[in-house]
């Protein structure tokens, strides 16, 4: 069979264009001058922590002194070097969409220095470099050297597509080759890993490019390697002479922490911080596709069905704790204490593709919208300058100033954190979305999200060409024209969102019927140019609810539309919103409003509000409770935070 | 007029002597074998924080080596002399009931080894004696040197009071004075107070006894210097030579944690840890009743206000979150979370009885009564020798062992803790009930608590005795029989407690009237020997709420009967209560069970579980759920936790 596959998604959809352009225009110049102290903003905490670095980002400066080219001591977390890295990733998938010669200029200079970073035996780290040579590959637990690497190898790879830079190529095969000389089964390597998974994806991601076996085989050995001796990090520990922590604050975490109490064959829940989980499921669900891994490929689907199933919020957030920033237990989903990182979402996004390279099903990009739309989106605010860490289902001003249970639940966005992991995550992920909007499957192109885009595929060696028009997430009609030449047999699979009660397909007018498989409805048939599919979802705003395993939501509903969950917050519906209370079948109207947000849908109705008991006092014998009618708004819960702190709820208490 | 007080109470009531009997036979000598560190039990740490010493207790051994009669270095946290205080307190009040000449022979050997750790001008602290004396006095904010002191003197006149022990008097008048040397606002004296407030109600208790107005002085001189320069600790900790610290994880703490923000006259709301403001302000209120303080009077006011309508659980819990074991805002009262320690119930019920002394007012007594039968009873199990530091609302095996944010939530009584505070705590307000049976106002003599008892009074200079049976807090029937010689004016007042819908009153058969104010129905006549009075309560279980201010409780609903609340537990009623619903009529069934955990009263009734739904997944659009009906139990609250690690709740979930 000839070969399929996607050639080129260009974006051209109102709703991301705006980001794809904010990122372009404000995101990347802003975080680039944050990234060189030439910011003049108020870096925060991103929660109340003594230890967390948040005096400067010194990031570049950091590689100039690793560099040689300037003198002085590294500042930041031991990981201070990923947040350079996303940035260049991001602006990698930029200049791919755009040329920018400014840009370019900038992120060949990022290149070089991080070159000139590079010591020779091809090590990169600039903490290790600059203050602790001797310590180098001896505290993985903590140092993230590796975490690090992977992080330069994503951008390296990306960057090398983008504008075909050999250096950067070069720089990452040496770093790779590096890491390969260190670590591995043979003896007289270190038979371990980093305690925050990246680098096997990244192996992989690097092997895609380069064909070269010998990085597919150093990431297998990372994930295999994994957890067969639990005890791994604490015997470094214990043979390290220098006892000085990298980070402090994590002294007490456990193996389940770091992924390590089991080999991952054998893990059967999540557990620990969640970002390192999805990541290490991604390299997994790499390794499953690039080496046809069934085994590997079986662990990731029960670690995929535990989070799915049973630890995610319904806007895609994940991780229950602030504690290690981390998943707690199945059905333990506080809406006001949650973690829910941004990062989180964004590497569950990276394990819902990957699994979908491995078997077509919906569920995986179901969560991937649901993710996107919903936690990713919350992590920044309209100007793409300020974002949030944590990503918190309901928040009282007063509980998350007093409440040191709730410290890390900010109200705002700040414009930067000591840790400042999320915001350059969201600049790569945000502009690389056309690697999230079509899959190719044997001679089948699937969509997966719904975005305006003209995509050009090969199928079965011939080229094929749709254009999708839709006015989604706000409208739910998506029309797919297609260019075939003079006619082409292939199938074309619309993922039917599982939030969606019914919907309707028409081609060139009529009526038509598919096949709806795992969520794909195939429709598979002669394509001519100018044929056109019409894919209808409803978009009507519904009430939702959680499992009744979910003790956190109980009597509670929560309001979706197309893939938006929406939110009260107290700057439309008053304080106390746990006032508010809602008839199931709760009747809402749907506006647009261009001016808000960046333009968004928001929802009107009317609900009750609970009027405050005659009896006084905290506790009382129960009475009948007395209501009034209260006009609701509903906006979509990622534009939640931008109007000064204020309370917000997602799940709303039934009447 | 003449004089009025209590003589004696003796108390008779089935309900209280068990528990007295128990701390007598049980507790006490227990306790001693673990102070000696002769029991063979395993500590535990109250919370999840490696720095929690739980090796051994050592606490009577610091004292041995503090005397000279042994060597070795202090062990355990540096306020461990508390537990022996709090253990020789409990001792006293128990031979003030019974005499027990092997008891009294321990607590004897207890106070000569007490006097020979004492050093030569009156100072007493084992931690600084052993360890540190260059640091006495010089980090206040850690070091519970005059927190030690205080639990000492008031062991000390409890003893005194007991068994007429000069000895012990005079060691606590010789390390009173020994402060008072230190502290003051003379020049060249400490112009500071301890970190952890007890000192205060000590020394007015050692006023009470001794009448020197010097003990009354400093007392005063410790509140009224609070929160003045709010610096003070700070200050002092820099001023140290010695940086390192006295208890670890507390040096984030900020000054609401030890109520030295503002002065305490201009504290509105409770901040902090709330053990200690609940002892801050029991000695603010004694101050107040001694010295005629209005302006303190007014100060508590408003504290108790603050707590007892906005942060307090309906068990009379206290404190909503671990971190620093703190008050947080009005109504985050979260159940799964809360902290809850019996020794601030303990301190709330010091607080509410010290207030009965300033002003007669029925809902202090109600709170003392919920703190008592609720909070307090479930620190400890039927044995006398198993105890909860931390009484949550709601539990779940499976969350606490997973969720580092419930990691303090333990699903049974340890053996002892690391930090030992609530154990003799409990043995000393429980041993010395008969001061929270009556209160004479005048010539009034009011009920509190209920319980059988034989109370005599002097009552404007005549003998007056009360006897009262009673079935409580099983039954509502109370009857008061008079003794009053050939006829006495004088009131008696009645509780009419706060959950008591309605009542009725007799006197000798017939119905009767009096005045009711500020919840006590008082009864002035004169009275003859022979006369009745029956109160009857109603003992109907209800369900009562939450004010809709309190989030974590809305929709849900908690069963009263009398002052117990009660709760569901896994064991009776299988896993996942919250599939429980229940009807705001629930009818309930009571039933007295003499052989479930010491003699309980449980009750039984019809409410519906939750069918798991038809949809699949975490979330699914709403739909009519199903019910089955479900027999449920309840068990009063305080006997949670008896059966193995199960799920409990307190709040309901409302169908």
């Amino acid at each position: 069979m000839q070969e399929s596959k996607i050639d080129k998604i260009e974006i051209t959809d109102a709703f991301w264009l705006r980001y794809m352009e904010l990122i372009r225009r404000e995101m990347l110049p802003y975080q680039w001058k944050v990234l060189n102290d030439k910011e003049d903003i108020v870096i925060e905490k991103e929660r109340d922590a003594a230890y967390i670095p948040s005096e400067k980002s010194h990031a570049i400066e950091n590689f100039r002194i690793a560099a040689g080219l300037a003198s002085g001591h590294h500042y930041g977390m031991v990981f201070q070097d990923s947040d350079v890295y996303k940035w260049l990733e991001a602006a990698a998938y930029s200049l791919r969409r755009v040329p920018d010669p400014a840009l370019q200029e900038i992120a060949d200079g990022v290149v070089d220095l991080i070159a000139a970073a590079q010591e020779d035996d091809g090590y990169l780290g600039t903490y290790f470099t600059i203050e602790a040579p001797q310590r180098k590959f001896k505290r993985l637990y903590q140092s993230h050297e590796l975490y690090c690497a992977g992080h330069f190898i994503e951008a390296a790879v990306a960057y090398y597509q983008a504008v075909h830079s050999e250096k950067v190529l070069h720089t990452a095969c040496r770093l790779a080759d590096c890491i390969a000389r260190h670590f591995g089964p043979e003896e007289g390597k270190i038979h371990g890993y980093d305690g925050h998974e990246e680098i096997e994806l990244a192996l992989f991601r690097l092997y895609g490019t380069t064909k070269d076996e010998k990085y597919l085989a150093l990431g297998r050995f990372f994930l295999y390697a994994r957890g067969q001796d639990p005890s791994f990090f604490w015997q470094q520990r214990a043979a390290d002479p220098d006892k000085s922590v990298l980070i402090e604050g994590m002294e007490g975490f456990k193996p389940e922490y770091y992924q390590v109490h089991k080999p991952l064959l054998e893990q059967e829940t999540a557990e620990g911080h969640a970002v390192r989980v999805t990541y290490m499921c991604t390299g997994m669900a790499r390794l499953a596709s690039l080496a046809g891994d069934e085994a590997m490929l079986a662990a990731c689907r029960r670690l995929w069905k535990n989070i799915v199933d049973r630890r995610m919020y319904i806007t895609g957030a994940i991780g229950s704790t602030v504690q290690g920033e981390a998943f707690t237990a199945d059905y333990d989903l506080p809406n006001d204490t949650v973690y829910g990182e941004t990062c989180a979402s964004i590497g569950l996004i990276f394990f819902a593709r990957a699994m979908l390279d491995n078997e077509m099903c919906a569920e995986y990009a179901d969560v991937m919208e649901r993710a996107l739309y919903n936690t990713v989106l919350s992590g920044m605010a309209p100007d793409g300058k300020h974002f949030f860490y944590v990503n918190p289902l309901e928040t009282v001003p007063e509980y998350s100033r007093k409440d040191p249970g709730k410290s890390h639940i900010k109200l705002t966005r700040p414009a930067w954190f000591g840790c400042a992991c999320c915001p350059p995550n969201l600049a790569r992920l945000l502009s690389s979305l056309d690697n999230y909007a079509y899959i190719v499957d044997g001679d089948t192109v699937c969509t997966l999200l719904y975005m305006e885009s003209v995509g050009r595929f090969t199928i079965a060696g011939e080229e094929v060409r749709l254009t999708q028009k839709t006015d989604y997430p706000w409208g739910g009609r998506i029309c797919l024209r297609v260019e075939a030449g003079g006619g082409q047999t292939f199938g074309i699979g619309l993922r039917i969102p599982g939030w969606a009660a019914q919907y309707e397909v028409s081609l060139n007018g009529r009526s038509c019927e598919g096949v709806l498989k795992d969520g794909f409805l195939v429709i598979r048939r002669c394509w001519r140019t100018g044929d056109e599919v019409i894919l209808q979802l409803p978009m009507q705003a519904r009430c939702w609810e959680a499992s009744p395993a979910v003790r956190a939501d109980i009597n509670r509903l929560a309001v979706q539309r197309g893939p938006l969950v929406y939110c009260l917050e107290q700057a439309d519906n008053g304080k106390d919103l746990q006032l508010i209370r809602v008839p199931e079948n709760l009747p809402l109207t749907y506006r647009f409003c261009p001016d808000q947000f960046g333009g968004t849908g928001i929802l009107q109705g009317t609900a009750f509000r609970r009027k405050a008991p005659a009896a006084k006092g905290l506790y009382s014998p129960w009475q009948e409770p007395v209501y009034e009618a209260q006009q609701i708004t509903l906006i979509p819960y990622y534009c939640w935070g931008n109007r000064g702190e204020n309370e917000m709820t997602v799940w709303m208490y039934k009447k």
